[in-house]
């Protein structure tokens, strides 16, 4: 299994934090061994840093954690293989673009049979993950329904929970995902999230001797929220996902779906 | 105007040496402070980093140059802005994927009225240059005519040639571009190359005070070409293009194709 990590938030910020958590489960307090992947949204462009080797060494991963890039969505992943073997076309998050927006995905679990039994049009994988088949698989329903954006963003998160819920029938499909404008994170066994707001206050990291006190890197107007599939602190409250919920965020607040 | 570099490798290498000579020029030794990336194809996986900052004082690019990538085809541009503003989205090289492949490509030089005569259908530029527009529209037009890839490689350098013919008539195009399996280059107005291969020598880079025995970093078996827009070395004979001339590599040698 592999653990993942988003943050939405109404004004850039970085992640230096909640990164320095979890790349300690990539070989160090986890078994993450296999690869680790982050993209960032700035304005319209996404930027991704991708190591097919284990965080917890990484140089990569080092900078990430140093040098705050300052986003709006991130999605981050770190990779136990289960279903392809470990190499960079393999390794999470997997970025693609469609109506002019980069389209970004990372997935923890596995989806036994999807290869045989859904078929591919526009978007092919490069790697032989099933986590990435199933991303060219939304995006090619997603095109081929809408070829261009639907008017309201609702219809489209339906149309999204739609096609989540049937890959959910392939196996475990805990996921976040991108489209520039909103972030999508399903649960199907393991999701976590937590929305901080003024006033901040001091947060623990569970995986590293580490504390932040918020405080002193926010402003009032600050809000955002970080979805992990496991907490990554001690002393918060974070909000627990059930099987088969699926979340949507903008602007660090969660969206009503209902 | 901006500046490119390319390698094609017959082994994996790192770019560290070329990498250091062309970063000087963003900023320091050249105009091109508004960003740059690189991209690294590693097996059928490709990582990119991009920063919209100069990349003389940037700390990616400083992880770049001492972080030895081992990649067979590398493609690196760095910016002076004429066409869409600096921002991320605007900072070559593009990625897309194309028959489960990615494709990269970055450009120097100007294509006038190019967004206004052509039409694009499945690819969309995510910025606003000139010259992603022409890499969504080489995309498209590969895709429409080949929605699999020919049987025979020369038949895709053919067309590809013919497309690189069109966009000149719109400007300036010196470009790279890689679709995985090889690595293009297009002169329109400045483009030069150098094959290096046993017996390996020293070489002293323009820009900056360093030089680099290839003995020391090489073996026998290593052939490779650096491709730029401007000769990176002062004491080594570097191949001049001329315009119009499109050059097509594979394992650190040029290919034939008359």
């Amino acid at each position: 299994m592999c653990e993942l990590l988003g943050m939405s938030t109404k004004y850039p910020m970085d992640i230096c934090f909640s990164f320095s958590g979890l790349m300690q489960r990539g070989g160090k307090t986890g078994p993450h061994k296999d690869g680790w992947g982050i993209a960032f949204y700035e304005g319209r462009g996404c930027r991704a840093f991708h190591d097919p080797y284990p965080s917890s060494n990484s140089e990569i991963a080092k900078l990430v954690k140093n040098y705050p890039i300052k986003s709006s969505n991130v999605i981050c992943h770190i990779r136990k293989a289960n279903s392809g073997k470990v190499c960079l076309e393999n390794t999470h998050p997997f970025i693609r673009e469609l109506w002019g927006r980069n389209w970004c995905f990372a997935h923890n679990g596995q989806l036994r049979g999807i290869k045989r039994k859904l078929k591919l049009e526009l978007f092919e994988p490069v790697g032989t993950t099933d986590s990435e088949f199933a991303f060219c698989w939304i995006l090619d329903q997603v095109h081929k329904k809408y070829p261009n954006p639907p008017k309201k963003d609702e219809v489209l998160w339906n149309y999204i929970k739609k096609l989540i819920d049937h890959l959910s029938e392939f196996g475990v499909f805990n996921i976040l995902m991108c489209d520039s404008k909103y972030l999508y994170a399903h649960c199907s066994t393991k999701l976590a999230w937590i929305t901080r707001k003024p006033p901040f206050g001091k947060a623990k990291l569970v995986d590293d001797d580490m504390t932040v006190d918020f405080c002193q890197h926010t402003t009032s107007n600050d809000i955002f929220t970080v979805i992990a599939t496991v907490p990554l602190t001690a002393n918060e409250e974070w909000s627990i996902a059930s099987k088969g919920d699926f979340l949507v965020f903008k602007d660090g607040i969660q969206k009503n779906t209902k």
